[in-house]
């Protein structure tokens, strides 16, 4: 397979609105040792891109600056070292930016084989999601089977796989969504109970779910007065996964029951981690939840597509909020 | 050995200052299964106690009322079972209170064998403390060799204890302490840098102390205000251990360090613990930190010692908090 001299990328003029995205002409990047070139049938859209569009969020120093952390495709050239992956492998990747576009280089540590029952769009909404949740649900806050866990954003890219993920280990669920449509799509993929937040107190529905008890596990992507509510809704021994900020980043709380319960708050995100990290955490995936998706019990669902140079409707529709699991951009069929 | 029909123990006549202490008679009780008596030589006098006496500890339900969680003595009574310890052997132990008396019941589990280069006073002054860190800034905050940790409350009981074991890890030690004389305790104890927080700033302290990479392991006595200067001064992974809630249990931070740096906030107290989890706690200390002591490399410090009927003097220098190291009753020569 002949490389192209030039690729085509999302850039941006600026930080702001969607208004700053443009299509523009890059050349073709070259992989260096251990990494890969993917040319890109689909990319993932997450919410970290909509607030690195808005100028909010960190690039590290050493990540490609074009938009975009998951894509699946095809590897059309190797770097060297590269003995694990053949040129015209399928394969799915968790990338350090540059995935808005037709050509990307992976790292080989966060490349997964395309998963077999997938097309290239649910592959391509795979890496982000599920290094996330394996990271912080499953590594970090260590569900187990027969635990509780309360997934807030139940119905979003995160939230639906983490559903699936944890009755996959034997967990039982609680969501929170912010519709009766999203509680119905959440009770759909194996949620055991679903709080609409805007109707219901959640921390009364948790009580009252598990007979007082409280969760074992929180995965939280709001943080801000949610974490003070968290805290009184988790069991002694309780971990609570913090992976975004959506509420806002000031916390008023009492320590109390982090004393009494002997519980556990930890936050991260995936960006800022170093890529041997990262090459682990693609590394559990690989080996635990692979199988999962080839037994058909985790399955990336696609809200919406876009095409590359529809992007700013990409972002604007996962801005509205109104989505039920992944966006994904459509780069080649 | 015969055993006595009383005991004499320190009992309360209501919640208050140290006048509600008296000392009574009471019948001797019988050790259970899996329970040993033992004829106490000395108790330790730790913080709960003065909060429990105030009326603001919650005593568990299954708990001995009488104040004390920490004796050393001699096993003088068996429960059935009891096959590992035998009538005579010196021994001290965490007590589930009750350990303000001339004899008390301990659980085997609970049971360290006297560690031989200590006196009783020592040996007394031993379970609470030595379980406490090994629980928190060993088990859980899983503190390593070459780590920084930052202990607060540095000439306190906890903390000198918590100086030589971090040593002991192969760790570097920062700690605060309220005064200079409890600083230059804490650096004879063998910590690398002291920090007087009634006169420097400890998070513009540990900065520079550590080259601006923040420690990873924060054992913390205090919650309140320092909540947030702790997160300021920890190094990315981050563990931060919180054992009491001196400065107040409401807290106003910000969790963006929390995701950015991936910390882990996590909270205990020794005395709600089950049985079983206090046990495998007290086998840790039995394997990992008797040997240090048997080497002389940690050594607790008494600072006073009272009589039984002197519990009130003994309680009153607590509270004036110019101890350095730990306080004990003397119970038996």
């Amino acid at each position: 397979m002949s490389l192209p001299k030039t690729i085509r990328a999302v850039t941006q003029n600026g930080a702001g609105g969607t208004e700053v995205l443009e299509l523009s002409t890059l050349p073709c990047p070259t992989p260096q040792a251990g990494q890969v070139l993917i040319e890109v049938a689909a990319a993932g859209v997450n919410r970290p891109d909509i607030a690195q569009r808005l100028g909010k969020y960190p690039v590290p120093a050493d990540a490609n600056p074009v938009l975009g952390l998951e894509v699946a495709g095809t590897i059309i050239a190797l770097g060297s070292d590269v003995d694990d992956y053949k040129i015209g492998q399928q394969v799915c990747a968790l990338v350090h930016g540059g995935g808005y576009a037709t050509h990307a280089i992976a790292d080989v540590g966060c490349l997964l084989p395309h998963p077999v029952p997938l097309s290239s769009e649910q592959a391509a909404a795979l890496p982000e999601v599920a290094m996330t949740v394996e990271f912080n649900m499953m590594m970090r806050a260590n569900l187990a089977a027969g635990e509780w866990v309360l997934i807030h954003g139940g119905s979003s890219g995160i939230g639906s796989h983490a559903i699936e993920r944890a009755k996959a280990a034997g967990a039982k669920v609680i969501v929170t969504a912010g519709s009766d449509e999203k509680c119905a799509y959440c009770l759909e993929l194996g949620a055991d109970v679903a709080i609409n937040y805007k109707t219901q107190d959640f921390v009364a529905e948790v009580a009252s779910a598990t007979n007082g008890t409280g969760v074992d596990v929180v995965l939280d992507m709001v943080a801000g007065s949610y974490v003070a509510r968290n805290l009184e809704c988790m069991n002694a021994d309780g971990r609570y996964a913090l992976i975004s900020m959506q509420g806002g980043k000031d916390v008023q709380t009492s320590f109390e029951l982090v004393l009494r319960r002997r519980l556990s708050i930890m936050g991260s995100t995936m960006r800022p981690l170093p890529a041997h990290r990262k090459a682990e955490i693609a590394a559990k995936v690989r080996k635990d939840v692979l199988p999962l998706i080839a037994k058909g019990l985790i399955s990336p669902h696609i809200f919406a597509r876009f095409p590359l140079d529809q992007v700013a409707e990409a972002h604007t529709t996962l801005e509205a909020g109104k989505h039920l699991g992944k966006i994904v951009l459509t780069v080649k069929d």
